[in-house]
């Protein structure tokens, strides 16, 4: 009887996506979260009081109606500044070994302290941040809900947008589900192009979870990427010149709504993407029948977006800093 | 039998508020709402895909985690331009007599494209609109579901906007509790301040409903009014000399929530505004105690915000136009 059984199981194993041997692995359920603190998280991150104009908030260029990006080039910040590279998607981000595209900020935390402060982002600074938040009753008592105490500081609101992000996991894409054994949840092309995709040695980089955001690579491999974007990649943290466009692989999750795409955000297309992937990193070109394969692919990596009621925002009193937008 | 009932309702009507003798009345339930259009203008709603840049939607000045409206002097249009006037409230704006403060737009509908097309605000044109929804499929599909044929075109668009725009009521105020009978629903300084604001003659324009939004009335009645902004009312509209200042009478409620104040903004706050409002308009000095009462009444219009799921956009395809934010 034991040995029966597991003759079954294996055959079954056999028979079915082998799930442990795939390069990409489901996006698990969040756990291990403070609700109340992604209650809090919620309101600061659409909260556009943490910028100087008071008209950009994380949402603005993060916006979880739109696959958590803008949807542009590049970011619009303070009075219209054009920002320098393209926003990455916060959707699974606590899957990447760290944030930005240059890996400068540890973790989500660390990361949500920068745009508020970044002169040509949000253009506020920590400092008048929480004094905002300090004159306004409804953020102060729901600080000591949260956190227990009357302090509100900078490490405070980036933990709890931190938590609020953590939240943001797009499970149960059609790919998700044939990993885990709906075999008619791909079409014939869809999984033509997943297996074109691991053989061309996409998966070297776009691989785990969330199908990248877990290492730096050079951007221009087998040929050289060519653009006016200044962005140095990893060597504007480490300073090592053989970091020079290294960048972080970005997650291929939802990348049907993270358009466009590449860190100057030149590729308009996922045509365009898997072609330019294709030629600079592989030294392969796809042919049209090919590069479209991959793309109903990557369509199929487009997963549940989160679904949260929209957070109502504490109002200013009297003594509330105001925004200066015009300043 | 009849007798007795008829006296009993009678004494209740005696001993409970006297409903029909005020001059503010319970904001009513929704009626006659198309869900299917609400959905539908909920998407459009927070689309900044309506926008020439890609980076501003409705609800960019007309904020509905922030009452309803950007808290801004004036909003913040295409480019960072500056907007000529304070964003009224989007909330229970489907009461107003007509839309914008010089009542220029009919309703609701004809008031959503005025942005969409202005140059110093959304700077798009109605055709590229259309044209950007017509390249979404999952715009196409859901134009057709909700209107039943294939044709996308600005009338509807602006339609189902205007559709979602009427559920945005904030009933359930302590106001309106008060109003329906709950006699502990306000404070006795909330009290004296509702007293205080029918017998100096606020009443007179902010009544109905909406506490407002029903007449057009001249700012500056007993004193004139000194602003630097050049918005010159209804005469903008009726080429009359008699309305110049004429500016609709902004709703009361949630106006805890909708700072600064006026057509120029330039109150920012409650007790500025109630002051302001008082000598130049009724020729009274409120004293600081009369003030505080008042204000505190005011308050107790703040409603239940609208609560509804952050919708998710159906994303662009290769054909989509693509925004141009810095041209």
């Amino acid at each position: 009887m034991i040995k029966k059984t597991a003759f079954s199981l294996c055959i079954a194993g056999f028979l079915s996506p082998i799930f442990a041997a795939e390069p990409i692995q489901v996006i698990q359920p969040v756990q291990n979260i403070n609700l109340a603190q992604v209650e809090l998280g919620k309101k600061l991150y659409f909260d556009p009081r943490l910028s100087k104009s008071g008209f950009i908030s994380c949402n603005s260029c993060h916006n979880l109606s739109m696959g958590g990006t803008d949807n542009l080039k590049t970011s619009i910040g303070h009075k219209w500044q054009q920002g320098p590279i393209n926003a990455p998607t916060v959707l699974n981000s606590s899957m990447n070994l760290a944030q930005f595209w240059d890996g400068r900020a540890k973790d989500l935390k660390e990361q949500a302290g920068g745009p508020i402060a970044n002169p040509g982002e949000m253009a506020s600074n920590h400092s008048l941040a929480v004094d905002v938040l300090k004159s306004i009753p409804g953020y102060v008592r729901e600080f000591k809900l949260v956190y227990g105490n009357d302090e509100i500081n900078i490490d405070k609101v980036t933990q709890a947008i931190a938590e609020f992000e953590k939240t943001l996991v797009t499970p149960n894409s059609r790919f998700d589900q044939w990993l885990l054994g709906k075999q008619d949840a791909l079409s014939e092309q869809e999984l033509a192009g997943y297996k074109l995709f691991k053989e061309s040695g996409c998966t070297g980089c776009h691989n785990g979870p969330a199908v990248g955001g877990n290492s730096f690579q050079k951007m221009g491999v087998i040929e050289p990427y060519h653009t006016r974007n200044p962005a140095k990649g990893r060597a504007a943290v480490t300073g090592k010149d053989a970091d020079r466009f290294m960048f972080k692989v970005p997650t291929l999750r939802n990348v049907e709504l993270t358009y466009p795409y590449f860190h100057d955000g030149e590729a308009e297309t996922l045509t365009e993407a898997v072609d330019v992937m294709g030629r600079l990193q592989l030294g392969r070109k796809f042919s049209k029948e090919e590069n479209a394969q991959i793309v109903a692919f990557l369509k199929t990596l487009t997963g549940e977006q989160p679904a949260f009621l929209m957070p109502i925002l504490p109002p200013s009193v009297d003594a509330t800093p105001r925004p200066k937008p015009f300043d």
